[in-house]
């Protein structure tokens, strides 16, 4: 009775994704739901641009001006970013255009095709993501409290720059240290290692993610232990798409466990032990954490796979080192294969927790989320 | 004598100066300098990316795909932004070109006109410039080395946010602390405020001028004091090009003063003191800086406008308050106001140094230069 709610509740999720997908084109003009004019610049615009625009169904409208150009597209439409949206001349010699459809909630990359070549919106600040800097836009969300600017505490996040003999130079790091940790001189502290995906880089997480917002807000309210995090590039993006079953993790492996580990632990006041130890990554970072964090598991208790695939209970050799697993992804990924593997390792004894964030796919929404539903979870035991 | 060779000096800087700006128009094909084809990527293209490139002569080249277009220009050419560099089309869908003369040492923002539109080349990093994030190119500098990336210890670039009442939200900044901050936890430091131009923020010192390389470096050789920098939004950007008279500080000095200096003093390990608080500015931040060290004395003991005005004697009311005042510019701004200045104050008894910086502009290797001529003289005394 229970699995034919969940196999009714997956198909009725199927068929609202294919229909986000297909967008407009399935359905008459009448089916379709006005058009609400209450556009507003997205919160990721550069300072002062009034577009691109996003309105409270989660349609997305643009403009561009090109007086010369021939033709001008957006890359980004219903659907994640399967649709583009064709933008049309008006008289001023502006192009504009609203999408086919509402957009999913959260953060979006995109870019601009302007008569072939790829570009920028010079309306928006950029993010890196598919091995450049795109444009970015937000669409607003039910839960976006978690990640607001609020006025509560905040952590801050440092740069740091970590020698690194194995690679023969400085590296950068990101460093996010909780609101107390300037105040409370004694204290230490445990740490989450936390990957972004391919094509992004060590900026990920906190300008997409917001993961400095997100602690904040949930050490704030009592919601999670203060903990540090520390987010490197995870030198993914020389493998291209697709291309992942050959990449070699053992450079980053040394990078991150022989370098940067010992680092953190110079120079912070961290819980320098096994038990006080994370990692989690995303997509690819989620692979690079499953590869390492089996390689090594003297050095990380908790393990995190957001939309990264899964473990099984078998690839665990020493269960009593093993605190934490979670496993997550958008709806509109494979929550069946996470929530299947999370059981199987609760079966196996192993504390296990799957997480589904509700109508997103492949993208930060989820990724925000799951960092939100994981880190209540991290050193508590 | 000595004046006369300092006369002929700036005339041949400005005989030299104006034929980089007229580049090749005026030589003739023959008397031009043959273009050595040693292009290599300039140093902040994008991970991967072939164009924009940069000879040994300062020459810049650049590559844009886009098939369809019917015109690209670069707003890149001799003699700072002033020429632009029109692209032609190759049979295989891209525009190349190459500047019409060498190019400055140092930084230098940019951006393509396609089709009569504004956007960024896909090339290259963005630095926030003009209000709007734009491409940055680099010109290899005879003096490069104070600025490299270089095996020495590295202090940090941290983000805080911290609370405003007077403009009701949290702001942003960054602080950099010097390599050692960490290590001697009973160490306390003096304080430089290092205000951005008009166009920029708070990322724009260590993004284009590379302040905390700089200061990593002078350390390293005990060539500067270590001292914490702060750097904010100088809330300038509100003002448009020209409107300079309009603008209004105070809103600025209160978030400065009022709320930034206090919560650094709480949270960082300050002097927090009159004699061991800098403030200094570079363009539109030089003039910020004079009107807030003008106001408030009692806060700041060393004042530093790049770029960015003078100051008359008459201007200080208490010469005991001051410590030092530093004034300097490129070489193609107007040296000789900066140096006749510093000279009538010192003439005053006030300690002022005036540094020019050769063959540069309102660029950043000017400010990248005179931090690195300012800092060993902060805090000595």
């Amino acid at each position: 009775m229970i699995i034919n709610v969940l196999i009714m509740k997956y198909r009725l999720i199927f068929i609202l994704s294919a229909t986000l997908i297909t967008g407009g084109l399935c359905t008459g003009q009448s089916d379709k739901p006005e058009i609400r004019e209450d556009f507003i610049p997205s919160t990721l615009n550069q300072p002062g641009q009034e577009y691109p625009q996003v309105n409270s169904q989660g349609y997305a409208r643009f403009r561009i001006v090109a007086p010369e150009a021939q033709s001008v597209v957006v890359s980004l439409g219903p659907g994640g970013t399967r649709g583009g949206t064709p933008l049309t001349k008006a008289d001023d010699g502006s192009w504009t255009g609203t999408t086919a459809g509402p957009l999913e909630e959260g953060f979006h990359y995109y870019h601009l095709t302007v008569d072939g070549g790829v570009f920028n919106d010079p309306g928006t600040l950029n993010f890196y993501g598919s091995v450049r800097w795109e444009s970015g836009i937000e669409i607003p969300a039910h839960d976006q409290d978690f990640y607001a600017l609020k006025d509560v505490p905040h952590g801050r996040v440092q740069q740091i720059l970590f020698p690194s003999a194995s690679t023969t130079t400085s590296r950068k790091a990101f460093v996010y240290t909780p609101p107390d940790y300037d105040r409370e001189k004694k204290k230490r502290y445990p740490v989450l290692y936390l990957q972004h995906g391919w094509g992004e880089d060590e900026t990920a997480w906190t300008n997409q993610g917001r993961a400095n917002l997100i602690m904040d807000n949930l050490i704030a309210t009592g919601g999670a232990k203060p903990f540090i995090i520390v987010m490197t590039y995870g030198m993914t993006n020389e493998v291209k798409r697709g291309g992942l079953r050959n990449f070699d993790v053992t450079p980053f492996q040394t990078v991150l466990v022989n370098e940067l580990i010992p680092y953190i632990d110079a120079n912070f006041r961290t819980v320098a032990d096994q038990p006080y130890r994370a990692m989690a990554g995303l997509s690819m970072g989620g692979m690079e954490t499953k590869t390492i964090t089996l390689a090594r598991p003297d050095v990380f208790s908790h393990y995190a796979l957001l939309s990264g695939g899964i473990y099984a209970p078998e690839d665990i050799k020493d269960k009593s080192k093993v605190r934490l697993i979670f496993l997550s992804c958008g709806s509109f990924e494979n929550p069946g294969g996470i929530t299947s593997a999370a059981a199987a390792l609760k079966e196996a004894g192993i504390n296990a927790v799957s997480y589904v964030s509700e109508n997103t796919r492949h993208e930060f929404q989820t990724w925000r989320r799951s960092l939100y539903e994981l880190a209540p979870l991290l050193f508590v035991k």
